[in-house]
């Protein structure tokens, strides 16, 4: 197996991964936040982590998988102070109880992961079930020198942090502090208990109507939205960990915060290694509903947008999905919906051709050939989880598959150990690197109906060929009730499904 | 509709349910321990509370129906000290973080819970993510006098709250002090922090070895077990709620204790009914793991167990679980499997013959009758959820059903109107009140495979009455070919899957 190279966000660059722990892997990625339903754009983001969690694993890493649920502190626009808490306000509107709504999202969240075949991380922490933790944090920080209280809300010290560790602040998200503070300046509103524009509240006093508070030290209040995943990626993979991992859109303020908050508090930096998955496009653009740019993932399976001219199948989405590398965007068109459905079919239809392929030769003058694209095929993998190119070889390999079955090619000229290798990369590519499920065959039944059917067709065309005229109008009939058509042509008879 | 009745445990009586708020049900129902795969006995319970919920839904209440999830503090052998909490121990042995473990068998559970087709609760709190909350309860008990610090952990004083309050503790379980003093002699072990033995831990001083610990003002420790229903109800459904609902095994001490907890804090006995599920037994007694009487729901659907001459569907357990009342022990046996594997498929296909039947008259002589039985069918539900009444019910609207597809009665003996209700009462009790699946029918294939199957055997019948044993051969070969076996009897041929 080739070492896996990823780009570090922090350096730009592409580095060789090298694990804190010998064969493990500690990964971080910021999940959802369960007041809607989840968009298709965050769908991108967990795929592609999917992708890279399941490359970890198969090739031999035990991985700790952390991915958050956030259920409390994510901030209107966000800002951290005077908007309010998105959860409580949605649940205000629909008279519930905040919980029950970050449940109901939770589950629809959970059930949209199985759709699209994602594993389930090792562990999903929940902002609300971090409390304790997170008033520790804060804490630490202030102990540190780095935070300040106003009013019983908490604030961090950016201008100090920057002061004192230039080598930190700003890094991942490139910008420096007289960015961070012209850039905030829109922001000022009800920001005047900050010392500074760029500071950030990591613990905000609770107005009267707020729904979801605790007791903190300085106020009843909740924590700052950037503070639960500092909080909990030190709780369950520690102070310093491999990879963390979230959408481009975080990067900044979220990311970097998190790093201020991680340095402030326990004086490390929390991982060595940044990930970022790209933005999820539609037709050239931003998906934004005020413009109607958007589509969900509902929409998509069902075809009910006036975006796509059909419905589009979960695998389908995927696969059309793993045509990009995580770290470009990705535009979503009708068009490269089209392609990638004929793409995914193609690709399983190569792996059942080649299934029924067997080869006596114990060598042939392909097999070279065959096993350098192999090769390619987890080179790209490994090359920062490229899985356009690995793709690419797959789909080499599958027109080799396709010559041999029309006998263009002589399965002669691949080795037994050859074949086997391509049929084990097959299987293992399709669905254990990519996470991609046969929709194509939906279980016995559709052969069985297929073996029947050439049965009867059979008897069919005897009866026509000994002008028995009635026996073969009475199995059209017969065929009809049980809703299959037959329609007559040159090369003999099809059916379809009424 | 007819006023629900429901047996409160608290006084041993069938009461007419009033809820706190018109129109509204808050229901608390202790859930699993997420240590190990969920045990059959308790998936009765969830069934039986699911339809309790499911018929609160269908009568038009708005119901809050929250079941914890409890990922730590239960302890061993139900006593509160000394043992070592079980899910440190587990994570311990399978080198894993209790957090992955509990993640683990929290998705397990809810795999299992999505299989018996049991609708998810508005809000499943987790012990740990409710920890400032326990914390403050004990808080709240200590200011209140009724508990007490030792060496870092807090016990509850039964004895001062006995003595203050004897009108609440040991109501709900029957017990009086002095049962509950000798009942505890032999747990003594470990106990010597406690004033009196019938105390009981609120919080624990972690050991140097516990996983799991949170700071206190009393120790870095964890929660007793009790605690965390206590707090959790508090908090989703406040001070007083309506339903209290868990497993008979749980009345003592867990449920008497969870009293104490609520009054000892806030001065209010936490809600107005408690209701239990009986136990699940199987062949005349306890499950147990140690002399081998015991099965799991994958052995029930797989086959695989000794106990059990085949598999059966989750649809069949389901239904098997409905044939007792909610209060009653529930024998498992493979008889009792095989008559409600066939009670269920008749009550399914009554459904089907029933959405078939048509009817011309405006009324009919039977009309009266079978609006009788209908009214029966919701008076036994709402009569403390009784199912086994209820399906009797609906079993002699079945018979009725089957006489008109027969012919024994005429269809014309029953009026439009009464037809239409009873077939939405055949579907609202199967699907939403009773919370089965149809597993009788697996999408379209099935019935195209049986159409397809009928026409091919007339075919070959045909042939075999001109004496054409070739074409007879030939189809039978190909059926082979396709999976499917005839077999040819004295009642013409049948056809099974290979």
């Amino acid at each position: 197996m080739f070492p896996i190279k990823l780009t570090n966000s922090l350096s730009g660059q592409k580095e060789t991964f090298k694990p804190l722990v010998a064969g493990r892997v500690g990964m971080y990625v910021c999940g959802p936040t369960v007041y809607s339903d989840v968009h298709l754009g965050n769908c991108r983001t967990f795929t592609s982590f999917d992708i890279i969690y399941r490359y970890f694993l198969y090739t031999g890493y035990k991985v700790r998988y952390v991915r958050n649920i956030t259920d409390v502190g994510h901030l209107e626009g966000d800002a951290d102070t005077g908007a309010e808490d998105k959860m409580a306000k949605r649940a205000r509107l629909e008279q519930l109880e905040p919980m029950e709504v970050a449940h109901k999202y939770t589950l629809g969240f959970h059930d949209m992961m199985k759709i699209f075949n994602t594993l389930s991380p090792s562990i999903e922490p929940r902002a609300t079930g971090h409390i304790p933790e997170q008033i520790e944090m804060v804490q630490e920080i202030m102990a540190n020198g780095f935070a300040y209280e106003k009013n019983g809300s908490v604030y961090f010290n950016t201008v100090k942090f920057a002061k004192e560790h230039p080598e930190i602040y700003g890094k991942l998200s490139g910008r420096i502090i007289e960015d961070l503070i012209s850039e905030s300046r829109d922001n000022l509103k009800n920001q005047d208990e900050k010392n500074h524009p760029s500071d950030f509240a990591i613990w905000i006093k609770g107005s009267e109507e707020h729904l979801m508070k605790w007791k903190s030290p300085w106020s009843t209040g909740f924590p700052g939205w950037h503070l639960e995943c500092s909080a909990m990626s030190t709780k369950y993979l520690g102070e310093k960990f491999d990879i963390h991992g979230g959408g481009f859109d975080l990067k900044f303020p979220h990311h970097e915060n998190e790093i201020a908050q991680n340095f402030g508090s326990c004086g490390s930096t929390p991982c060595n290694y940044w990930m970022h998955a790209n933005m999820l496009l539609m037709n050239g653009r931003k998906m934004s509903k005020s413009d109607g740019n958007t589509i969900t993932p509902q929409q998509l399976f069902t075809g009910d947008s006036v975006h796509i001219s059909k419905a589009y199948s979960p695998m389908t989405v995927r696969f059309f999905m793993l045509q990009s590398h995580y770290r470009s965007t990705l535009d979503l068109t009708d068009d490269a919906l089209l392609a990638a459905e004929k793409g995914y079919r193609r690709l399983m239809e190569a792996y059942k051709v080649l299934n029924t392929l067997e080869s006596n030769s114990a060598a042939g003058e392909l097999d070279e050939e065959i096993n350098f694209i192999a090769d390619a095929a987890f080179a790209n993998m490994s090359d920062d989880f490229n899985t356009p190119k690995a793709l690419a070889s797959l789909f080499d390999l599958a027109s080799k598959i396709y010559s041999f079955q029309a006998g263009h090619l002589s399965i002669a000229s691949v080795g037994k150990t050859t074949l086997e290798r391509l049929k084990k990369l097959f299987q293992d590519f399709i669905f254990d690197i990519f996470g991609l499920i046969d929709e194509t065959s939906s279980g016995g039944d559709q052969e069985v109906v297929g073996g029947l059917m050439e049965l009867i067709l059979k008897i069919r065309a005897n009866a026509r060929t000994n002008k028995d005229w009635t026996t073969s109008d009475q199995i059209r009939d017969a065929l009809n009730e049980a809703g299959i058509q037959v329609k007559d042509g040159k090369e003999g008879a099809a059916w379809t499904r009424i």
